[in-house]
């Protein structure tokens, strides 16, 4: 947690952090700043010195409401950086973060850098400042970086912020189910009162509508995929698709406070009206693995053996895993979760990182989502609970909703 | 715009274009993919022909739906680029990106990089394809990128979706107005039907929740200030302020599509019930500055020279401005406008790039918004229409709504 973040540059070298962008919907900026409306920002923290925030004077309120120190980057004037590159504005760019590093105390030594930023303008300027500070060793790092090593494990005011969102979005799941099961059903379809079929689009901007009234957003969108859509793990749904009694739904849903704040992260699997033989067998089996992989969770524990454990069990009801072939499309096909936090994404992983495997420590939050798919069958199966490692190594249930298959409709 | 592109590259020398990154939030990928649910994806586009789209396997019928060429990101194999890079991940992901610019027929040459992605990540990748390609010259460019140029001029159909998304704004405004004014006064302060005092925060959720009702989003926000607040440009309002009459108040509201899209941006200031003589001098100045810039604009005229007369405006009105001096807190203290689009903030700038400006071509979509802030006099006022540049040169205001200072409210 952030708390440890100083131990865990130490351990891996770190002497400084650069957290560059906007402050919403920019997860390692928002892990420090908050919530709060930058629209550009700098943040430089040091090893073992509080963070600083550079930001630009027309949002000198917002930066002070951080509580961070703060400086306002009108005291590095653009026009004496530019005379001093010969009007080179990336040069100028990169003197400018040489005087703030400079100002904070960082000349020398390992600088990680994170933020969800241009990629093309930020490779210029940093390569400008390494030729300027070549006493800096500017890092960058994948996803099992020293910041979400920090961020994966939540301290109390996360694991709130994350209950919260995590109940709001049950709420509006039960206004989903509540909606589909207010409709009449006309030739096996959900109609509306006025006969027409409803269709998903509608079922999205519901959701939205829900979402935004409770002050939250699906930043990333929500999946509500029927059929063959179904079979298909990251397919959002085709808007235009009606609701048809019988056919698997793959509802996944993971909003965030908007801005981007913390997600929470749910699926369950649909029929309407009834389950056909084959959707309920599958069904059988997601739920069985399920369970299974709940159950075995143990605080403390190396996260990529609950992958391992999956693709036996799945293996072992007769489904192809992506354990035994990476490029398989049917059956088992993804990771059995992740952590969730400010990323919808983040560590730990159930995959090893190189030689390590990140562990469910005490105060990560991560998602156990077991699923087959069968696109060529139309078919589709996923259930998804976000848990929460507490701090005494309990197993906490952020997302209860009942697991049932079939939503009932009206006759 | 679009059918630009080859042509700028070849002007710029430029011979390929790398996007990264998801479909969503994430405007130089949307411009090429439209807004589809994929959530990591590559993209290369040589010039002189179309771009090609890499993307996970579980997002396969969402790469299908932008009708680009697409190709499979397994085709890559990552367990046999490990191999070869001796479980160096960071240069396995940059021998990835070789292949996949070799199979694209990019192997020298210069090429932009954009997308917005996490920049210590894309830093580390590109470099290490950096030396693994040393015949490419990989350049991320400012804000006046090539891509940017070619994105600020609008063709019919994103002309169209700006006038939807700006009709979708207007209608808000008008349902935040009409909200307003639906509410009792009592000692001089909007209160609910319980008595209690009207905050900005439950204002800005109405805003969320009618945005979303049209299938709209604000992913940066809205400025909604009062008071000295007001007096700050970009200070988006404190979420427990009352709503005091004859306060200036800066309703700035720059909403997209749900996911991303084109924006609509617009300000208007309001003093509720009555406006004090301060305000409303302050407000006569804008309007009076605002009129005179938007009668002056003129398709195919530098836009620099706007800025020049919105500051030579104001200073003969006794108003300092930033351009007398940058570092100002008072007066007029931002630029005349920006371009509009994917981006909030994109080209055509108001300042010059280097030696060059943009200039206001057909097809470009442009924020006119003079403003004057007093934050130790409690005042500020914007005013700010969004203007787009027909092909034939008109100028077509997509921000239609009164002017008016004063907000009538219940007596």
């Amino acid at each position: 947690m952030k708390s440890d973040l100083d131990a865990l540059m130490q351990a891996n070298g770190l002497d400084a952090i650069l957290v560059t962008g906007p402050a919403q919907h920019n997860p390692t900026m928002t892990y420090f700043t908050g919530l709060v409306h930058l629209s550009q920002g700098e943040l430089i923290k040091p090893r073992g010195q509080g963070a600083r925030l550079f930001y630009g004077p027309m949002e000198r309120d917002e930066a002070a409401s951080t509580g961070l120190d703060t400086k306002n980057l009108y005291d590095y004037p653009f026009k004496e950086l530019l005379k001093e590159t010969g009007g080179d504005r990336i040069k100028a760019l990169a003197l400018r973060l040489k005087r703030m590093f400079t100002d904070t105390g960082v000349t020398r030594g390992r600088v990680a850098l994170y933020g969800t930023s241009d990629v093309g303008t930020s490779y210029a300027i940093f390569n400008a400042l390494q030729d300027l500070m070549p006493e800096l060793e500017l890092v960058g790092e994948l996803e099992d970086s020293v910041l979400l090593d920090a961020m994966a494990t939540k301290d109390e005011s996360e694991a709130e912020e994350m209950r919260k969102i995590s109940r709001i979005n049950m709420e509006v799941v039960g206004e989903v189910q509540d909606f589909l099961a207010s409709h009449r059903v006309k030739d096996d379809i959900l109609v509306k009162a006025d006969g027409q079929p409803l269709q998903i689009a509608e079922v999205k901007a519901r959701i939205n509508l829900w979402l935004a009234e409770r002050g939250a957003e699906t930043p990333h969108g929500t999946i509500f995929a029927i059929g063959r859509d179904a079979g298909v793990p990251h397919s959002a749904g085709t808007p235009t698709d009606v609701l048809k009694l019988g056919e698997t739904i793959v509802f996944d849903i993971y909003p965030a406070q908007q801005g981007g704040g913390y997600h929470s992260d749910f699926t369950r699997t649909w029929c309407l009206g009834y389950a056909p033989d084959e959707a309920l067998a599958l069904y059988e089996d997601v739920w069985a693995v399920f369970q299974e992989v709940m159950a075995a969770l143990k605080a403390g524990e190396d996260c990529p053996q609950y992958q391992d454990l999956t693709c036996e069990l799945f293996e072992a009801r007769g489904h192809a895993t992506i354990g035994q072939d990476m490029t398989i499309q049917e059956g088992y096909v993804h990771s059995i979760g992740h952590g969730l936090g400010l990323f919808v994404h983040e560590r730990p992983w159930f995959r090893k990182q190189g030689d390590t495997a990140d562990k469910l420590d005490p105060g990560v939050v991560v998602t156990i989502e077991p699923g087959l798919y069968y696109p060529s069958k139309n078919l589709g199966c996923r259930i998804e609970d976000a848990v929460y490692v507490t701090p005494e190594g309990e197993m906490e249930i952020l997302t209860e909703y009942p697991y049932d298959l079939v939503v009932p409709v009206k006759a």
